[in-house]
């Protein structure tokens, strides 16, 4: 407890949920995305069908056809996982807890792209380390200064999340890639590649995770919040096995297992529906999101506001003035019923003070509209009285 | 990691898969308790009804309604409780490793009973705390160590499970209840009570727990695995709501929150089924199982084996002759498809070499008078070969 920093992503939940409020903070994914009546279909199947062992507990590295599923997923795209270097868990958060457990002691340095997930601040505080952060370009994390970092510090692990990063939007070239894994490798560190959002890609080609160049050291954590349903809290991790026997033995110790039910669901899913048609679904749908925000912001926000334009994932992330205060900018936009992060929360550092995390993917276009220009209107405002 | 026992309980699920094996090992309830119709049911209700926020993220606290409904059932029983002094949990397995997280810091000091649950000691394993035990009586734990042991040590924690105990099958007196309290409430020490079997009940006269009498440092633990099914893993915590808010911030960065589904459905299953109906057939069940199994091992084991008689649960504990071996023993019944766990294995200090653990939960008579008969001649012939 003692260390965990104040939970910002559990108020903007509150928040969110009075009806009147136009939100763009949350990290939510449109339910229009979740395939509900599938979902219904499979769990009334499975409770049918074997309902005695559904109900039952079950063995704390997960149900091993689901295993195997995620498995060969990954071997088809180019990257040979067996179902024994799979851990279920609840949620990719769930993840980073127990890479937290066995890796971290106190005073263990944690490097982090900045900015960050909060939630991997929060799930990691709890360990006690040191973090500093590496900052984030156009194509991925500067590997200078990574290179410059790992050499100065003794660094137990860095925490990235290479695809559509959660705040920033911001994905690694192949380069960056290859060049992350050559300087991990050369320093023995631990990389944590958190990647909720990896299926989530509407436009670029598919790149392969880090793993793929850094198989020995890399834990990547994948979700099925973001393709199928958060609610369900379900997620997994990949690792090679001697890690997966450790954190398998740390989630027994936290929970015994993850929901089983939830398990034989996601699996019965995966195995009737057609999923790489619901995901394009999804895809197409926030592409049109994300396309139709930044039509948005070009037509609503003052021209000295910048911004990324992500090629998958659910955030866009603005840089304001240097004299803008997103903190103060906030205040104001609630009593507007528009509510969004001020993106120095993703910092450790006390950084990011004139920046903002916009979600685009549980907004709808009207809505959109109606809050976007709201917030353009605060913006010029704030010009005019700096 | 670095601090966790053997994971002997995921070992022993792993055995009892086996379908030729008879178990008295796990902890697992019968599958015939669990209400599948009626759980089949609430989940079409729920993810037809609700289905967009059925699936969605939700409070870190846990669905209201539940919540409420659970204070308003510790009311009823005569321990008024509000809806913000409970968290919904995964199981009170996570109960248990939350607790660790806000309380203990390395080398403190954890009191057990001796013996103790073993996910309770992997749970607390993991924050590093020294464990110490006080004995067991036939009425609860032993107050005069007690009272010695709390003034000779700077005890944090105290972990108790008054109610049927794992692994016992012992319950406390109403009189060791209140010197319990009494005593930790001198010495400003917190309890974690465990009560994952308090509703399974069939004999004797129910008792408060010590929450009652210890309101301000009890940290009450509840769970469903045994009256609804553990596959949906779900539990809570009942504390002050100062507790409450730490606990609810460690859960966040944990895993953000419990599966919403399952809670959706328990939910729904408690509004429209008959719960004590429900309970009252478990109990009838396993008072059933309980009273065969003692009627076999008093037909079939060696008058030198004493044995618990449990009020409820689904625990018998045996004590065999001192120069008797459990875990030798072990190795002779697995070979005859026999499954226990050695009673050491929930000791801290190499403690109970000659006691076992009986679960009577999750056998039909038939099965258990095989192996109970089995375990018998074993028994006989261990002592003509001492």
């Amino acid at each position: 407890m003692k260390h965990i920093p104040g939970s910002f992503i559990r108020e903007i939940l509150k928040v969110t949920t009075q009806p009147e409020v136009i939100s763009f903070a949350g990290g939510l994914p449109s339910p229009l995305s979740f395939p509900a009546e599938d979902i219904r279909e499979a769990a009334i199947s499975v409770l049918t069908e074997d309902c005695q062992n559904v109900l039952q507990y079950t063995v704390t590295e997960g149900y091993l056809p689901l295993r195997e599923y995620l498995a060969k997923r990954y071997t088809e795209k180019g990257m040979t996982v067996t179902a024994d270097e799979i851990l279920i868990t609840n949620g990719s958060q769930q993840g980073l807890d127990l890479c937290g457990k066995i890796f971290l002691n106190e005073k263990d340095k944690v490097l982090l792209e900045g900015p960050s997930y909060l939630g991997a601040i929060q799930a990691f505080s709890a360990y006690q380390p040191e973090f500093l952060m590496v900052k984030l370009q156009e194509d991925g994390v500067d590997t200078t200064e990574l290179e410059e970092l790992l050499w100065e510090h003794d660094i137990k692990l860095f925490y990235g999340i290479p695809n559509f990063q959660n705040p920033t939007g911001i994905s690694y070239s192949d380069k960056k890639r290859k060049e992350v894994a050559e300087l991990l490798k050369q320093r023995n560190t631990i990389f944590i590649e958190d990647d909720p959002y990896g299926e989530i890609r509407f436009s670029g080609e598919p790149l392969p995770p880090v793993k793929k160049y850094l198989p020995e050291q890399t834990i990547l954590l994948g979700s099925f919040s973001k393709i199928i349903a958060p609610g369900l809290r379900m997620g997994w991790i990949v690792a090679k096995k001697e890690f997966i026997e450790k954190l398998t033995i740390v989630k027994q110790a936290a929970d015994l297992h993850s929901n089983f039910l939830s398990q034989r669901i996601i699996h019965r899913l995966l195995m009737e529906s057609d999923m790489e048609w619901h995901i394009e679904k999804i895809c197409t749908m926030y592409k049109r999101q994300k396309d139709a925000m930044i039509k948005m912001i070009q037509t609503y926000f003052p021209e000295e506001i910048t911004y990324t334009n992500p090629e998958g994932g659910m955030f866009i992330w603005l840089t304001l003035p240097d004299y803008m205060d997103a903190y103060q900018l906030l205040e104001e936009a609630v009593l507007l019923k528009i509510a969004f992060v001020p993106g120095q929360t993703f910092f450790v550092n006390k950084e990011g003070r004139n920046t903002i995390r916009l979600n685009f993917s549980n907004t709808q276009e009207a809505e959109m509209e109606e809050g976007i220009k709201r917030l353009g209107k605060l913006f010029y405002k704030r010009m005019c009285n700096p």
